[in-house]
């Protein structure tokens, strides 16, 4: 039975994914494409070095929004010297082929550095793509903006929203690619969210800044950041509710739907971290200030130590203290409690608890590390992925 | 032929290393023992959990010292209530086997986080400790303090000082120990430094200060923080040169000794990272300030990527440029030219470049990346090794 999956779960959002030559064989390049004009808001990389195809975003995104291209295989980042020109022609061409004047396009890619775009390959491709679209095109999009992730990472969010009284449905779709390169502000990955909700600009604005600050900001595989990360979101407003603005209860149901489809897609990002088989989540609390939480969590949660730890089951705690200790935050260490899993190992001192018993906490698909720093209020959670042998041999030669 | 190797190549320095039961075999003891009186100056953690040894070392740093015990295998910090205890009580009984108030005595730890030090073994092999130490312990010394070092590091310098036109001789010796939890300010690591030189304690301060600042400081192994870092450096001022100030030739002139010193140690514990078989050197000029170029340097050296790469001899220098621009420094990504060894491979737009050439060039011992940035003046160095599967096993478990 076909399915409307990811993206495509909103109404109106086509989506398709192709096999255009970049790769061998797998998919390699991407299309959603709406029905009506959309606003788009996103958060992109805070790298110098920035792809082309973000460039190209970047210059766009105010503008009302139809349609996105995207590219795996390759990052359209420092190509050559005619890596723009060739950014512009395919997007020139894309606008001819869809219909739709290229400053209401978008563009998007992923994977390695230093390549300039098939340009022929793409554009000779754009015809299939844009004819293949289709709303149960979803996961085919999933699987083409996949570079070295071990699984389509797709999201489909229902919230209900109250106009006049009567409450109406809005839906919320989105997919993600992600698996090395991956470091907070942003992580290095795309996601890309479809929503049919009618909303104005600086609604949605706030509802994913907040909802990626949360998610993509707080996960990390390898402390390497990227030059082509970008989250965008695209409102259509097909759902025919009335638009949501900043400050109502429709602001918050939206956003809290917004943020849970952000944190899916995150958690799945860091779980399918390259070479990782465990996601581990890091809960901070008690610390002075948000800014301090998130820090430690983030500290904690990219630490090499504490992540080859976590591969051989290792229950040392030793690790997650100095890494909290050196997140540059004021806490008292004294007073600092630690748990992996539900069970105390720290409380200011060790505590004597069975090594096998915590050997099994950390063995678990999801390992669970709490700090409490008994200093504040303040809380953050962020999410990593355990260190692996197969994460050097991943990354230490091109296949 | 015995030898005044390490600390012991000064006058008037005894050293020595020996097991006393916190390791199976290996040495695990060390001291450091001046004649006279010396001023000593330290640079140590900014990590918010300090060990127990660090503290008592902070708090009798001011004071003339006369020698300084030292212990591998057991960190001494978050080890349980009578942590503090225990440190006292090995102190006074060091202070009384050694004839001197433990005021003047200094302490270090480097090891596992989290066990009380094993105090009656420690106590009970004091005197031997004592007794054995000598002018030629230099090496045992700098066997005692290693932990998964492969290798002791030592390093002898003599520089001449004018005194009254007369030049003299005064030198500079030095051990280090350090392989993994090795990271900028500080790097995760104890050296010791001894000098015969006659200096005032603020010179000494500026000199060690700027040292450790271009050495230990610019190092990194795994971005991992530790809670036991600590450089102190000696001098008791027997080479009977005239007192050496602040803004003197002779200052330049110790300045260059202890920072050649440094960098050397540095060198050694990078190269002597956790499972690599490789340093990286990576300099950074044409920055806006220093500071831009120390951070780049040190982004690049510590990126995971980037060290997974070298392993494989993989010339991707796509990631030296993701990781140069994820810094948060300004600069031009396409005024900015790449060289790995000498070979230029990117500038501005990626050379054609014979990629074995480039194999070759990553497959040596010290493996030499340089970015040009063209945007300023100001220049920086950081060593850091490669990521090998070896490290992810090392780390893993216990043993």
């Amino acid at each position: 039975m076909k399915k409307k999956t990811g993206v495509c779960f909103p109404l109106g959002f086509k989506a398709a994914g192709i096999n255009c030559g970049i790769k061998k064989e797998k998919k390699d390049l991407a299309a959603i494409i709406s029905e009506t004009d959309c606003i788009a808001e996103a958060c992109s990389t805070t790298n110098r070095v920035k792809s082309y195809s973000l460039l190209w975003s970047l210059k766009n995104i105010k503008n009302p929004v139809r349609a996105i291209l995207i590219n795996s295989g390759n990052a359209n980042v420092l190509g050559g010297r005619n890596g723009w020109e060739i950014t512009c022609n395919i997007m020139e061409e894309f606008s001819k082929v869809i219909g739709v004047n290229s400053r209401h396009l978008l563009f998007a890619s992923t994977g390695i550095i230093g390549k300039l775009l098939p340009e022929e390959k793409i554009i000779s491709s754009l015809k299939t793509l844009v004819e293949t679209a289709s709303y149960f095109g979803g996961n085919d999009a999933a699987e083409a903006i996949m570079t070295t992730d071990r699984f389509p990472k797709q999201i489909e969010i229902e919230t209900s929203i109250k106009t006049h009284r009567k409450s109406r449905f809005v839906h919320i779709g989105g997919m993600a690619k992600g698996a090395g390169m991956i470091c907070p502000s942003m992580a290095t990955m795309l996601a890309f969210i479809t929503t049919d909700a009618a909303i104005s600009r600086s609604a949605l604005k706030d509802a994913l800044r907040n909802a990626v600050n949360d998610s993509f900001n707080m996960i990390t595989v390898d402390n390497d950041q990227s030059t082509n990360d970008f989250v965008v979101c695209f409102a259509n407003g097909l759902a025919g509710n009335k638009t949501i603005q900043k400050d109502t209860r429709d602001f918050e149901e939206f956003s809290e739907g917004l943020s849970s489809a952000c944190e899916f897609l995150a958690k799945k990002i860091a779980e399918n971290g390259e070479g990782s088989d465990r996601l581990i989540e890091v809960k901070v609390d008690g610390a002075w200030s948000e800014k301090d939480a998130r820090r430690i969590a983030r500290k904690i949660a990219g630490s090499n130590l504490v992540k080859a730890a976590v591969t051989g089951a290792w229950p040392n705690w030793g690790r997650i203290a100095a890494s909290a200790g050196s997140a540059c935050t004021r806490f008292d260490p004294q007073a600092m409690k630690i748990f992996i899993g539900k069970y105390m190992v720290f409380d200011g001192f060790p505590c004597r608890i069975d090594e096998t018993i915590l050997r099994k906490e950390l063995s678990k698909q999801q390992v669970s590390i709490r700090v409490s720093l008994n200093s504040g209020r303040a809380s953050a959670t962020a999410w990593g992925c355990n260190l692996t042998e197969q994460y050097v041999r991943i990354n230490m030669e091109k296949e």
